[in-house]
Formats: structure tokens, C-alpha cells, sequence
């Protein structure tokens, strides 16, 4: 697949899928444990937009003292991103301040990145919010990272939300939460999910038309 | 009370009363345990409406691998519920998957049910939000309960949120939180929220008008 | 400056400013522990105003018996608000019921209040949005304090949300959180505040005609 | 009963009774939530002694400065105390310092008090497991509690661990947990437990001889 | 293997190797999640036995009514207990009652179980010490399960811990945590342990004689 | 002070003085926050030794892949180990694996060490508790740290149970709890830790002849 096919692949999968249906797919696979812990959402309350892309990680750590180059990896991080490319910045849990701000929202828009996704904090909200960037976090905190925190690598395997993500896995986040599609079976989840939503139409339609659940299971097998 | 008066005072309370009436009430009448636990919410954060209905329960439980039937029992519990019913899943902290979803939601709107109360996750948000179906939540997660928690009873006394709910009591439920109006009550419960209401609209008034609350505390008594 | 001329500045800091660019200020001036915890939100989840004004304490303590004056504190605590003050209610962690209201909200505009900042739950939320009044709490929860919770100090100091707030502290409360400036630093922190968010909109401006971070980063020395 | 009679009671009970013993009776009774939260445990792990008194309660509140009289309802609730008795502070879940420790336990044991419960911390541990005083609490922690917290009332009721304590009830603490014995049922818990520790026996004789539990509980129906 | 060579197995392991070597082994097998939750201890603080022996599950479920027969598949899993068998009681994260109890203990003796691990409370800790029975629970709660929760199945796949357990797995249970060996390779798990302990023997001899820990790692590479 | 003459302080302050003490000077200094949080014990819960030392830090950090030199930074830092010294190992939360074992506590007692404080799990309890070197931890956890966790510095500023702990501070750990003294005040604390510990010794023995604790505190001001 080109760069630009991959991309169309994801346009396609934020505007017709679901992170259940995904999350659904990958379980039949045997993929039991790819969906983030619930408590990353997007920034947005009420954003309905789906955000998909190729994982492109960073791993932090914490730091107690201030020094003068505090964001040196975080920045080679953002500089290295390729259009295509969804952040994914694991905290480790460090709760005492924000990892993800607009200016660095800015520089990911300039790469060509597509959205972040961090299991801590962000800050700069009514700013992400107007520039429309996509970002999902587990909340707002103003404390800037300096002397908090620090990025120490990046494009390396981490854990973030509590799934394992390998660069080059596949991000699916919506507001239902975020699905890690591990590389090896994209194509696969991708083709299956579409035939699951299509299934899953006709049984909607029937319930509609009053038809008992159990009639519909026993047809569909999807619920 | 036939089931349309029924059905038309659960409208009623909807439209003028407040939980937090609702629980001062019980409150004075010696009910003071009948509040969910705050993080159920409303799956949309603008949502206004009051969902109010009669209790129709059920219990959930762990089940550690996949079998033939995962759904039977939720299944049964959907297609017995009655017009004017309020479902109430119990799921005794589960966590770790949704237990509930759209095609769920579609067959309790099939049966006339009012919308649905859950002490853990549910799924498919942006098609729920779609529906406008009132779905009382922890969040959103998109695992699947099938390999992981199952309905193992429908119909009987559950604790959800916190509280204990029997069959027949009365659920009042929105944006504020959920109170369980315990089927004994109902009518003085209703009865005494009215006036109350009216009391803090004239102190409301005053309040606006500049008075000192500690004068409209000494005139009125509610707060 | 006159009590006007301190209203005129809250405006001002509100309309300009933002709780990450106050944040990073205090932090530089050596206070590094100055933002409440992230779990206090507007009460409205879509809420893009900024709270700024005087703190206005208030100590809270559990209670477990139903008294004859449940309020005489917090009567008293509202009803000597001044003028541009904000309200801080110290709950010391009490979750099990409402430390505000619709009523109190009312008394509150009454005396010139600006807001209400609690590390405590609200009630009356459909009322309280209604009335546009900026509440910045933990989340609603309907039960009545009378019983469960009292206020037995105001004027004091008190730990709200994790910081320390001394009458005179200036509250700067948005989305992204809250900050507690101490009085003594108030001039410097807002002088060096409005300096940053102007060197902040000429990095913003080179990140989006497509600058590397690292470019932008080594110019501007903010982030 | 007479003074001393009260005191052989609880001598015996806590020589003969066990906590489980009396929840279950407890439970039979209808009082189903009588038992405080599982961290609160006797300061010695290795403690088998039970406590047995009647309840003195103590009500704390946080307070976030110094004063001259740091300690003054704390020091008269103790003063208070009667031989008997069993101090029971509610803290009400504040954990940032102890709230008892050596000095206080010294002054317990001059009143013919038989022992403190404390949904907090302690401090002081070396010095009181020398002293041989029972002290059930949270765990230790040094921090004093002059400017972090302070009693406000005694002889009221509190909620302690999760349960109601009203003066005069009966603590029944040991390494199981804490049973709190409503005043007006005690006479009748007691008489039943006794009766329930000698069908226990001869359970225990039966299956120590190689019966079934299926045979062994449907002859003695305890478990 | 016969039935006796399996017991006499699992005393040589409980006798010579540490749940710290087993983990080793798995994680170099790549089972790296096999160790439970920390929160899991010995009855006993002082407790220096290892507990080893095959898995036998049960699963557990709430529920809120009390019925005439609470104990029916609870009873029935231990009477069909087998000689070299470890009760794993899965309780799904229920806390609000004891799983297991002394007359349970002397019931699995009888039956030739060799201790007992649950992911919840026991009750009858001072029965449970003198009797010398092995159990590691959560900790201690008196509150039966009568009423507020009931075994729904046993000999199935559990989560326990957090870790799955299958039915046949062995469990080895010390002071340091519990680890779940897979089924299909005890075998080689148990041999590569000894072998590991073998060579911390040798490192541990050197460090003793005061070698620098980086020398002693690079000779043995074992930590 | 010479070496010998810090290392002789250091056991005269354990056999003399309480955590509890300290951290009352400490409070009386204006250093209110020294104290770890109450979840860090020593790996013997029957421990009635104090562990007082010069602090060495070392700094973790997360780590998801297995790399050929996992224990690089912490062998160094063990290997720079000072006579006098007690590690302080500062996890940043990292809860999935043990930072501490029997190995490495062989090696700082090759260098001298005193003790280990770690805000993390160790291994090993039953070879640790052989040896006799003091650790305190909240608890352990077979895991080994490869692929889960790494050290990245050592001799550095970190927040190790939530305070702040720099190179050359004094730690002072016991049964009760864990408190910091700055290196500027250890001199003055010291000081005054004995002359408060002279004056509770008289308090303690009025109270034992039966004096009520209002008399005492007002005659010696202690508690």
C-alpha cells in the first residue's frame, strides 16, 4: 500500500466504522486485550469525529528537577512524525502534570500528524478545542512538564492505557473509547469489520420494525 | 392506578421535579440511602431530560470464557420488559467490559421501555446519541460482555449504584443523579416533591430580589 | 487599587489569559504547587468562561445527626461574600453529599459573587446552567448536606483540591483547571503572564507556516 | 446491670465470642450493616486479644492552621472517658496525619478505658505495642495532627468505618474486623452468639472427622 | 506421573523454590502475566510456608436476597475437592462479605486440599491460625455470604487476581505473591528453576564476600 | 563530622528517637510535608528497628521491551553505594514489578549500606527477612523489572512517597513511618528531637499515676 492509500484506508474507517465493531473483530481473532483503559476521551465532550492512524510512540518518565533542555526528546519526537501518523504518548501514570499542550498541536498538524492520544493529562484545551485537533486524554491539568516529567525515547513498543503499542500499529479512538490494531492483522480486522456493520443494519432494522430480541439474535448471531 | 395514569405521572415528574427534591423528600422521610453513586451519568453530558420509570432489573455476573449463548439471559430480560419500565443492570463493579449497546437499546424502545440504568460501561455512543435513547452509564468501553460477565437473573432485588432497587420501585434519573423511590413511597414521595418545588420558587424570588439568605432560610426553611 | 480597578483586572485576566500560561508563571516564581486537583470542572462541560476573583473560604466537617439549624455557617459564609469575591468550599474529601446549590447560587449573584469553586460535589445542575452561574465542582450528587456535612469556619485558610488558599488568593478557574494565586505575587504573576501568551502567538504563528518544533522551541524558549 | 456486671459481660464476650459470630447474629436480626470497612486493624498483626466496650465517640474536622489550643476537645473527650469504655474517633476519612498515639493511650488506661477505635491513623506504634493497649486504626503514620485536623464534638453519633455509632453501643473489635452492637440489641446478640459458637462445635467435630460439608450442613445448617 | 509423584512434586517445590524464581521462568518462557495481584497475602503475616498444589476454581457472583440454600455450589465445589488440590475462589472483586471461612477449612482438610487462595476476604482468622490451614485472601471481613453473594460454578476458567486460572494450572503461594503455572509447562518451569536457584547461590556467595554487584552480574548474569 | 562520627549519630538517633518525634521538630521547623506516605513499611511487619541513613537516590522509569542490559543504571547505582548510606529508590508509581531483591541487598551490604526505602515492591521477603537488612517497601511482587521498569539516574533529586528527597538528606524509617530531614536542619532537628523526647517522658509518667490529660498537656505542653 502507498502512503497516500493508507490514508484513504483510515478516512474510510473514521467515517464507516466503529470501535466496538473493531474491538469485536479483534476478539474473534483472538485479540482480547486491544482496547484502552476508559478513562482516555477526546478533549471535546460531544466530538463525534473518529480519529485513525498509524501509532508513532513516545515514552515518558518522571523528573525531579528542573534543567535546561527539559523537552529535547518530546521535540525530536514531534519533529520525526510522518503524515499518517497518530501520537501516542505513555505516562507511566505520572498524574502530576500535562504531557500535550496547543503549540505542540500546532507542530503536529505542520508534520502531517492526524491526532495524539496520551493516557495522562493535556492542557490548553480552549485552544486544542478551537484549532478542531484531535487529542485524547484522560483530562485537563495546567502544570507544564518541566521538572516533572520527561520524554526519554520514542518510535519504541510501549504500554498506554494498559494496551501494549508496537510502532505501526493501527489507533482507532472515538468517543467509546481506543482500539490498538496490532500490524499483522489490519487488513484482516478491517475486512471483517465492515461485513460485521453491515450485519448488524439488518438486525437494527428488524428491532425497529418491533421484532423480539431473541428472534433477532437467533437470526443475525450480532448483537 | 391504571398503566396509562401510571405512565402519565412518570411524564409529569419528569417534566417538574428535580432529584434533588426527590431526595430531600426521602430524606424527611427517613429514606437516606436512595442515591446512586455519582459517577452514573447521563452517556450525553448535555443531556436535560428526566428519565423516570419502574424498576425492571437485572443481575450480572463474571464468566471467565466464551460459550455458545453468551446473551440468553439479557436476552430474556429484554424482550419481558413492560411499557413504562426503567431496566436497571446490576454489574457488581465489572469493569471490564459494556453491558450495554444499540441494538439493545432498539429492542427496549420495541417493548416500550423508558430507557435504561446500568452501574458499568455501555457502548456504541454516537449510535445511542443518534437514537436519543436515555441511557444512564459509567462511560463507555467497547469490549463485549461475551467471555466476560453474562446475566445470570432478571426481576429481582439488585443493588446497582449503591443502592438497593426492588422490582417496582421507581427510578428517577438525570443529569444531577438517580434516586430509587422504594414502591411504598411513590405516591407521598411525588406529592411532598410538589410542594417543595413551589416553596423554592417563592425563595428563588426573593433571592433574585436581594434578600439576605439568612433571611429567606428563617421565612421559608428550604435551601 | 479600588475595588473597581480589582474587578476590572478579574475581567481582564479572564478575557486574556490562561490557567496554563498562570501556571507556568508561578511555577518560575518558585510556586509549584498552586493548581487543584484535575478532578474540579465547570459545571458545564462545555463551558469556555474563565472565573477569576478574591477567595472566599469556607471549612467544612462531617456531621451524622440531624440538627435544627443544619446552615447557620454557610448562611453566614455567603451572606458576608463581597463584591467580586469567589467562594472556595473546603470539603475535606466528604463525597457523600451536595455542598451547593441553585439557592445558594442565587444568594450568591446577590451579593456581587462572581463564582463558586468546591472539592465537593453540587446539586441543581439543570437550574444552576439555566442561571449561567460559573460552579466549579467534582461532580453532582443530589443529597442534601442537613445530616451528612456542615460548614464550621469561613475567612480561614483552607486546602482546597489539594492547595492551600489564604483569604485575598486570587482563584483563576477554567476548563483546564484552577489556580490559586497567592496574594503577595498577584501583580508580578499577571504582568509576566500577559509577557508569555505574546511570545506564545509568535511561536504559534512559525509552528503553523510549518517551523520544527526544535526551530521554533530554540527561538522562542516556550512551549 | 451494674457497672462491673457490664464489664464481666464484655470480659466474656471477648474471651468466648467471635466477630464473625456476631455479625452473623447481627444479620439475623436484620442489622446487615454493622461491620466497619476491612482497614481498620489492630496495631499488632499478630494480636489475638479481642476488644470489647461501649462506645465513646469522637467526632474530627480537618483545620488548616495553627492555634494556641490545639487539642482541647480531643483532651476533654478523653477526660470524659468511664471505665468501659472504647474511644471510637471518626475521622472522617481525613488521612493526612495521626490521630492517636502514646500519650493519649496512657491517659485512657488512668479512666479504666479498654481501648481505642480509629478509622485513621495512629502514631507512636512501638511505644503502645510496649503499653499492651489495643488500638485499631487504619495503619501509622507520624505526622501530628495540631494544623491538620481537630475533634469538634464528643458523645454524639458518628459514622466510624462505614457504620453508624451512637454512644452506648457495643464495640466488638478483633483481627477479623469490627462489630458495632446496637444498644437494643445486644442482650439478644449476645445470647445468640453463644448459642450459635457451641452448634459451630460440634460442625467443626464432624468435619474434622471426615464428614461431607453437604452432610455437615444440612444437619447443623451453620457455616 | 501418578497422584503421589504429583504431591511429592509439589512438596520438593514448595520446599526448595521461591515464587520469584517461578516468575523468572515463566517471563523467560513468555508468560509474563501469571503472577496475581499483590493485594493477595497469607493469613498469617509470619507465614514462611509455600503453599503449591493443582488449581481447583470456583466462581463467584452477587447477589442481594437471601434464599433458603446459599451454600449449594460453594458446598459442592469443596466436597469435590481432590487430595493435591488448591481451592482458587474467584470473587470477581466482590468486597462486601468473607468467601471462606474456618469450618470451609476444616472441610478441605477432610477432603485432602492443600490450602486455599481467593482474591477477596476470609473471616475466622484466629480459627484459621490455630488450625494451621493455609489460606491467602485479601484480608479479613466478618460479613457472611448469605445474602450478599453465592458460588455460581466451579471447575471452569476464572480470573483470580487478575491472572487466568485453569482448571489443572499449578499454583505455588508464598509470603511474595502467587504465581499460576500453566498446565503445559510445569514441567519445564520446575526444572529451569532449580537450575536458576543453583546459580543466585553461587552470585549470592560473592557479593557476600564483597564483590561489586556489576562483576557479580556480568559472572552470572542472574539478579 | 568525620564518617565515623555521622555513622555513630546516625545509631545513637535509632536507638533513641521515634519517626513521630522528628517530624514534630520537623513541623515546629516549618518543614510540614517530610514524611512518606503511610504506605511504605518494612518488609518484617514485627520490625521494631529504626533505619537512620544518608540518602542515595536512584530514579525508575517505565521500560515495555526486554533490551540485553536491563539493570545497567541500578547495578551502578548500588556499586556507588557510601558507607552511612540507605538507598531510596523512587518508582514514580510503577506498580507491575518488584525494584528490589535479595541480591542486590547482598551488595549494599558489601558497600556498607544501611537500608533500602523504595516506593515500589521488592522480592525475596523470606530471604530478605534471613538476612536481616532492612527494607522498606509497600510490599512485594514476584516480577522481575526487565521489560517492566528501569533505573535511568542515580544521586539526583526525587519524590520518593511523595517528598522530595535529595542526596545528603537524612532518612529516618521505622514501624511508624518515613521522615526526610533536609541536610540544613538535621543538626537542629536532632537537637531538639532529644530534648522533646525528655519532656514526654515526664508527661508519660504523671499520666500513669492517674493525672488527667488536660493537667498534663497544660503543664508540659506535649502530646
Amino acid at each position: 500500500m502507498t502512503n497516500d492509500e493508507r490514508i484513504a484506508l483510515y478516512d474510510r474507517m473514521a467515517g464507516e466504522l466503529y470501535v466496538a465493531v473493531i474491538s469485536d473483530i479483534l476478539d474473534s481473532l483472538g485479540f482480547r486485550h486491544q482496547v484502552m483503559e476508559a478513562n482516555i476521551k477526546p478533549v471535546d465532550p460531544a466530538e463525534r469525529r473518529v480519529l485513525v492512524g498509524r501509532a508513532h510512540t513516545v515514552l515518558m518518565a518522571p523528573i525531579y528537577e528542573l534543567t535546561e533542555e527539559p523537552y529535547t526528546v518530546q521535540i525530536a519526537a514531534i519533529d520525526a512524525l510522518q503524515p499518517g501518523d497518530v501520537g501516542v504518548e505513555a505516562t507511566g501514570g505520572i498524574t502530576g502534570n500535562a504531557f500535550w499542550g496547543e503549540l505542540f498541536s500546532n507542530a503536529v498538524l505542520g508534520r502531517g500528524g492526524r491526532g495524539i492520544v496520551i493516557d495522562g493529562y493535556h492542557r490548553d484545551t480552549r485552544k486544542i478545542l478551537e484549532l478542531g485537533f484531535p487529542v485524547f486524554s484522560t483530562g485537563a491539568r495546567p502544570y507544564d512538564l518541566a521538572g516533572r516529567a520527561q520524554a526519554i525515547d520514542f518510535g519504541c513498543p510501549v504500554i498506554c492505557g494498559g494496551v501494549l503499542v508496537n510502532p505501526g500499529d493501527v489507533i482507532f479512538a472515538e468517543v467509546d473509547g481506543i482500539a490498538v490494531v496490532p500490524g499483522v492483522v489490519v487488513e484482516e480486522t478491517v475486512r471483517l469489520a465492515f461485513e460485521k456493520v453491515a450485519k448488524e443494519d439488518r438486525a437494527r432494522d428488524e428491532l425497529r420494525a418491533g421484532a423480539l430480541l431473541s428472534e433477532v439474535w437467533n437470526r443475525y448471531r450480532v448483537l
